[in-house]
Formats: C-alpha cells, sequence, structure tokens
C-alpha cells in the first residue's frame, strides 16, 4: 500500500496541504473517496487511512499500524563532498537501507566547492529525494538531511556519538577487518552510531586524525576499494545484518 | 598503484594489445619507461610490472603480489531484467562489492523486453563498466557476466549452486530474518551461492515456486523495502561482512 509522510502531529481527519503529496495521491496515483493509504506523521507511527472527499484532500484516520522498519540504531553517515551527482545516489540508497541521518561535509579532499548558494539548492534536491525514498522502503522517519557548510562545524558534532567508525582505506589496506564486527556486537539498542566516509580521494591523514581524537575508530570494510558512494552501503547493510538477521538467528 | 586485467596467461615481458588498456595506460596515464604498474592476467595471481617501452607497449614482470580481495565465496547475483539503465548501476556496484557472476534473465515482471540484439549491445557496454570496476577496486579477477535470452536456460545452471538464496519481499514484508544468517553460519569457504533477485515489480509467485523446486531457499533482508538494484548489494555486503569481518573477529 501506499505510504506517505505528513508533517506535523497527527490529527484525524487529516487534510493535506504539501503540494508533492497532494500531486502523487490526487494526479498520479488518482485515488478516490474510500481508497487506503498508510499515513506517517512526525510521530513516526504508520496509521491507516481512508480518502474522505479528494476535493478537499481529506482523509480519516482508521487505526494504528504496529509496523516498525527502523534499524534498532541510530545510524549517521557523514560523506565528504563528493563529485557530481554521487550525493544524490547516496542518499536515496541510503534511506533505503536506513540511515537516521545523511549527512555531508567539505572534506580536504573534496574537489567541489559548494557555497551557500549551492548549498541551498542541493539541500532541497536532496530533500525531495530522501524523502520519496523513505516512503517507498516504507521507513517510519525521514532521515535528517544536513550539509554542512564548514568542517569544524561537523567537528563539533561528534561529541554526540557513542561510536565514530572512520571508513580510512589506508586501515583496509592494512588488513584491518575486526574492528567493525567486534564493535556491532557489543552495541545496545538505541546507541548513536557515526560512519565517517572520504570524498574520491579519501580521508586525509589530518583528517582522520582530528577525528580519532574525537574517539573514532578506524574501520576497514574488507579487501575491496570501493567507491566513496559505495562504501557508505556498505556500512549501511553491515549494520542491518549484524543487528537485524545475524541478532535474530540467534535469539529464534 | 593502477591495476589492469591482462587476457591470456602470464608471460615476461608482456605486450599489451587490448586497446582499452593501451589507451588508458599509454594516452591517460601517460606511462613513461621505468613507471610501475600491477597487471593481472587470468590466473588471477596481481603481479608488479614495469614499462619497458611505451612505444611497444611492453612490459616486464617484476614479481608476483601476494594480494588476494576476493570473497572467500562464489557468489552469483541473479536480477530480472531491470528497466533503463539499472543494469549498468548493478554491475558496477556488484563488481566493487565481490560478485564472481553477474547475471540477468528475463523475469515475468521485467518490463523491459530485449532481442538478441539488444543484449549484445548491453553486454558490451556491462563487460567494459565491469571490468574497469574491478580494476578500480582491485579485485584479482573480472566478475564473469551473462544475459539469458530465455529463463528456461536460467533455471537449468541452478542445479550446480551449493546455496540458492530468493530475495523474495513477501517473506521480508512477512518478517522473515534468520534464514540467510544462518545459512551464512554454515557455509565453507569455495562454496557456490547464488542470489536472486526480481525486476521492479519483485519475484512472481510461479518463479519463487520453480527456484525453491531447485533447492532456493526465500530470504528477508531486513524489514525495509529496497529496490531492484539495491537488494543486491544488500546481500554482497552481508556475505563480505559475514565471511570476512565478523568470521575474523572470532579468531584474532
Amino acid at each position: 500500500m501506499q505510504q506517505y509522510f505528513v508533517n506535523g502531529k497527527a490529527e484525524n481527519p487529516v487534510t493535506i496541504t504539501d503540494k508533492d503529496t497532494v500531486k502523487h495521491m490526487f494526479n498520479v496515483m488518482r485515488l478516490t473517496e474510500g481508497d487506503e493509504v498508510i499515513l506517517v506523521f512526525e510521530d513516526g507511527i504508520k496509521r491507516l487511512a481512508r480518502v474522505l472527499d479528494p476535493a478537499q484532500k481529506s482523509l480519516e484516520i482508521l487505526e494504528k499500524l504496529d509496523e516498525n522498519t527502523e534499524l534498532p540504531v541510530d545510524v549517521t553517515i557523514a560523506a565528504g563532498f563528493p563529485k557530481g551527482d554521487k550525493l544524490d545516489f547516496l542518499a536515496q540508497k541510503a534511506t533505503e537501507l536506513g540511515a537516521s541521518h545523511i549527512w555531508a561535509f567539505p572534506a580536504d579532499w573534496s574537489v567541489v566547492k559548494w557555497d551557500l548558494k549551492k548549498l541551498g539548492k542541493k539541500t532541497d534536491k536532496l530533500a525531495k529525494i530522501i524523502r520519496g525514498a523513505a516512503e517507498q522502503s516504507k521507513r517510519n522517519v525521514i532521515p535528517e538531511l544536513k550539509l554542512f557548510e564548514q568542517k569544524a562545524a561537523f567537528l563539533k558534532e561528534l561529541v554526540s556519538f557513542d561510536q565514530i567508525f572512520i571508513a580510512y582505506e589506508e586501515s583496509a589496506k592494512a588488513g584491518e577487518n575486526t574492528v567493525l564486527a567486534r564493535r556491532l556486537a557489543e552495541i545496545n539498542p538505541g546507541e548513536k552510531l557515526l560512519f565517517i566516509f572520504g570524498p574520491e580521494g579519501g580521508i586525509s591523514p589530518e583528517e582522520a586524525a582530528a577525528f580519532e581524537q574525537a574517539g573514532g575508530m578506524k574501520v576497514g570494510l574488507g579487501p575491496r576499494i570501493m567507491r566513496a558512494e559505495t562504501a557508505p552501503l556498505y556500512a549501511l547493510a553491515s549494520v542491518s545484518y549484524a543487528l537485524e538477521l545475524n541478532a535474530a538467528k540467534g535469539t529464534s
């Protein structure tokens, strides 16, 4: 069933005001009176709803649904600004794979330089991609998007995480292959995890030192060299596999 | 260091004849006498080599390198033909993530219909993408590419696998979350694994039954609904995490 995010608190009946959502509901999907959809307000609870009046864009809430597709931990992906539209791709896929926060920052080896105007445009485009991907993948929340203009502002955020993993290519090359699995085995539900990735050129040694200073651990993500936009997908799939599949295996 | 695949058996000295490789070596990278690269012949062994004569496209092999980036198991990704250029994307990412074979077949719910001419063009394009991705990600082998014209030919191949996993969306929706992890915990090095994915619409119930008949197990890949081109990346990352990272954690 089609799912839509609705801004604000749950109300019944509800009138849809977001233009893109109205367009998708009534022009693309051509919903009519009695059609059912799932609405997710900002409380992250899925609710079954039925169209009351397509002209008024109004729906009646029928019941709460007990369906949660969120990872048991809060995962932030932070990527050095990559070239081209790779961040679009990364935002879509990271949303499908369960990230709670999708961040990007100007890394030492980022080739692109994005000023405030460019960052504003990027933010608008990425927000739409993330919202659409969150609806399609049946998420309970829309991942938070944050593009940092200055790296210093990103660095200030590091204190708020329980675990910081630095995807450092040199660690992978040196054969590091135990830190991530060891840490994930000890993680508690609800913990805040941050994975930091470089742009195409990787994380600079100075950045790696700064992230370590803030409590980060360098981790290898297997022996193959992944592109900047692929490594975050590996990390998210690993978190899901470790905490949603492998953990379930032991208890059922 | 730049890595190139070279057709045929290892010889010393070696003359590069593949046009794309010649172009990349001597026009793009502008290699000159004495420059070093890594060459990988069809035996999958990496060898350090030094340019002897750029005009002759000749290189001298210096030594074998003890570097293996292949997964400990042989993983085949088989996808129902997806729309547009999603197979390009999938081929590139599956190569980075360690797949040994990248297959696609006309699934019941594939929207696209590819005739032999189209399949020929697709094969040429995908082969280049896969080769490039294998060089960039430092693989020891170039994944095999196979596009099946008929589903029947694909079905005949199923007998050759040790484990067949069916990424069936209905299983994920029903909360199936233990089969993959249980199986991966019992896997032996060198086993042949097949993961089957549907196109955008998913695997049809008839296909799921045929794959089960051939020994396939339906598996859920976490509670979120992934796009057709994203689910294979989750599967490959899970295999790597389970067999390369989580397994290493216990033994070191």
